[in-house]
């Protein structure tokens, strides 16, 4: 009865996606809405989720010899003016602090929207030598851009991210950085968010202001519109000129640095929701999920029953995260809550199974129940994991595929998305002024040239000259 | 050679203390600073060192039932005028958003100086009944105070640290979370960071804006001028009826809350390089040391010599946190580096050492040379990182003692401060009036009221009348 009061509250998915994600989001306990639009407050479970995903980029990002620094978050205008593509990428969309206790600001200080700049200010003092490169940094920090509409999670106010921002000598090893940051990424999108990802890069029109190269890696959401999940870019030394990086090389000469940046956010939070979600909440993949297995005792007040659960608790707890709920709610609330929140695993225990020395499993994505001998908990539990995490990947690649066109033309192009919404392959000559069309005649970007590439035509879906770069189209959040 | 030239750049510490605070702050490469007035850039070994006591007081706050949460770091000026004595406290000090990208907002926003109002608003909605209760919140983010005059580390107009923020059902349980709190901030100072502390209760004037009490962890610098190391706030249900939270009890009555708040700041950083280093730069605490053991090799050229530098960091590298600085810097130069950056051990291992199946381990603080046997390397490495620990509380803590006097009247206070700077203890009435007179004759300050009181007279040092009071007074920083 209470779970089917739960279950109500939800949009269906099918029905409307973007009701049912707010509803997800807010049901599940992610976020609350602040006082301030566009602004969210991430609650314990949806900040458990960002720490998940955090440990596991960290762990990687220091073992690639990165290094953690907190540079502030104010940055004078006229430091942000200092490259001019970059300025005019972001002063659109800037908060600007003018006031400072009772005093106007003689100069008025951006809340730092990325921080390309204040870390060129300091490479360009730091560095002087080969012996100083390369700086590999890391900041864990939130950003602002004044968005005009915003949605949990996909597009805030203020967001929280990491930005990597790295010097290096030569213009292969600045490559290579932004690529391989782009392969961490990758991994961190399949083997735990369990997101299928495109790896490639951006269209001149559609790269970081002030990049040489952006990468990307690209997923698709379950009602087919695409996630641009990170991105990496290869600066080469334009930053380096406009803020005078240089360093003495091993011939005592002096050269400019090579640069890249990179960062993920929060909105990875919002595309694993959209990607594994369903009508009854969220789905977490096991690798990531806060709480990997509830533990839902039954008949709570029969001798015996808290105990052994405790008991069941005790063991899972050192291999796994888990969750013994013996609230006084009844276990059919609990079953509804726990499956809103994504849980990946539950654990029915009752009086009954006690006495058979068996268990009930209940997986998150199928609601496959399985009747487990304790003594084979661990092992159990360990495999219905596993199977759940490569469950979810390929359920979201078959959705992918079954959402991935090729065509020909931009007509074709539109009428595809509009029929099924999903990635759009289609070759393209290069030309601005075709993406444009493409843009303006069927309202989809290019998402990116994947670095796998192969022939759906030889000629470019907008001029109709010969084209030989398969480009992915598609709506994008 | 290259080490006398670095050690020549510092000042001495005796000479001119906050001189040499700076010197080793910017050598020790903690921080840059930013091009905003106030504002640090934190470099990767001090951002190390705050990873560091940011997880081992994490996990504690987790194992206590706490959760992390991020809430946004806007808070209209309206909400911020919510609670009288809070924004008097505050608004004086804080950085407005007026402008978000092209448009003026509505409404100006100011930056957190802290968010009490924020989390009020929002369990102001999400307390209903006593089952939402006790709420135990905390985030890590920064927060902005626009300072007059700044120091790295010690007062920023930007800076990062933690704050909680708790909701209880009684007056009760909101005091004994305030008073738990603090034994956790008292443990993380003398467990691991290695500072004695005084705990106890700050007086009314000294208190936050807003709290119906506030309780402190102070500390003495090696200086003898004071730091207050931590608080935390019982708040009453002052901030609960400002804001409307209340919740239905068990009988089914309405209630207010009763709450608290508590925090801990890169402040504490501070306070380690004042209350550990010395003239040939910082000292940390092993337990908190991002680098435990520097190995660094002797002729390194020579065969066998890397490799067994390698092997001796690969056996160690399973408990401890080592670095082997194998770069083409002299031997001296890194034993110059390795001390400036105040890492517990530094183990040499050159032909002739390892010939003999021996090493040489230097202490950083009393610079002691022990040759131990390579087979006993774990155990010789633990035994000097805890004989290295218990060595600098020792000294912090015979620092304090010897720089703590007791006085009966102001003008004893004046003096005892002026000659030997330290903790004042004298009785007070408890009078404002009076509070305010030692202020103003002996620029001091009331550090605490601590909880182990003790009689060092009948009557207050300002008015002479009875007093039964015992107050540590200081000058802090």
């Amino acid at each position: 009865m209470s779970k089917d009061k739960q279950v109500e509250a939800i949009t269906n998915r099918d029905v409307d996606f973007a009701q049912w994600y707010t509803d997800v989001v807010k049901k599940a306990g992610l976020i609350e809405y602040s006082p301030v639009k566009g602004c969210m407050m991430i609650l314990p479970y949806g900040y458990a989720i960002w720490e998940q995903i955090k440990n596991e980029l960290d762990k990687k990002l220091k073992a690639t010899g990165h290094e953690n620094v907190y540079f502030p978050m104010f940055i004078p205008e006229s430091l942000l003016q200092r490259e001019k593509d970059h300025v005019e990428g972001f002063a659109p969309e800037v908060a600007w602090v003018t006031h400072g206790g009772e005093n106007e600001l003689t100069e008025r200080l951006c809340v730092r929207p990325t921080s390309e700049v204040l870390f060129c200010e300091y490479f360009a003092n730091a560095i002087q030598s080969h012996r100083d490169l390369p700086k590999k940094f890391n900041q864990w920090c939130s950003v602002v851009r004044w968005e005009k509409t915003t949605r949990p999670f996909l597009r805030t106010t203020e967001f929280l991210w990491q930005e990597g921002h790295t010097c290096h000598a030569t213009a292969e090893e600045a490559q290579q950085e932004a690529l391989d940051i782009l392969e961490i990424y990758a991994s961190i999108f399949e083997d735990f968010l369990a997101m299928p990802v495109i790896k490639g890069r951006k269209t001149d029109k559609e790269k970081f202001a002030g990049a040489l190269e952006t990468f990307t890696v690209e997923s698709l959401m379950h009602d087919g519109q695409a996630l641009q999940a990170g991105t990496t870019h290869n600066f080469g030394d334009g930053f380096a000129k406009a803020f005078g990086i240089q360093f003495t090389n091993k011939e005592n000469k002096l050269e400019h640095v090579h640069q890249s940046s990179w960062g993920v956010s929060t909105r990875m939070i919002g595309g694993l929701i959209m990607t594994h979600g369903d009508d009854n909440g969220l789905i977490i993949p096991p690798r990531i999920a806060p709480i990997q297995v509830a533990i839902i005792p039954i008949a709570m007040h029969k001798d015996g029953v808290l105990d052994k659960a405790n008991e069941l608790k005790n063991r899972l707890s050192s291999d796994f995260r888990v969750k013994l709920d013996d609230s006084d709610r009844t276990p059919g609330w609990k079953y509804a809550e726990y499956e809103m929140k994504g849980v990946p695993l539950r654990l029915e225990i009752g009086p009954k199974d006690i006495e058979a020395g068996q268990g009930v499993l209940v997986r998150r994505d199928n609601r496959e129940k399985t009747i487990i001998k304790l003594d084979n908990l661990e092992q159990e539990v360990a495999n219905a994991l596993e199977g759940l995490q490569t469950a979810l990947y390929q359920s979201a690649l078959d959705n992918r595929e079954n959402r991935t066109t090729s065509v020909t033309t931009i007509e074709e192009l539109k009428t595809a998305l509009d029929q099924k919404p999903g990635f759009i392959k289609a070759m393209w000559c290069g030309e601005l002024a075709c993406e444009n069309a493409v843009k303006e005649q069927a309202t989809a970007t290019s998402r990116l040239i994947p670095f796998e590439q192969e022939s759906v035509g030889a000629t470019c879906l907008a001029c109709g000259k010969p084209a030989d770069k398969m480009v992915v189209w598609g709506r994008a959040y």
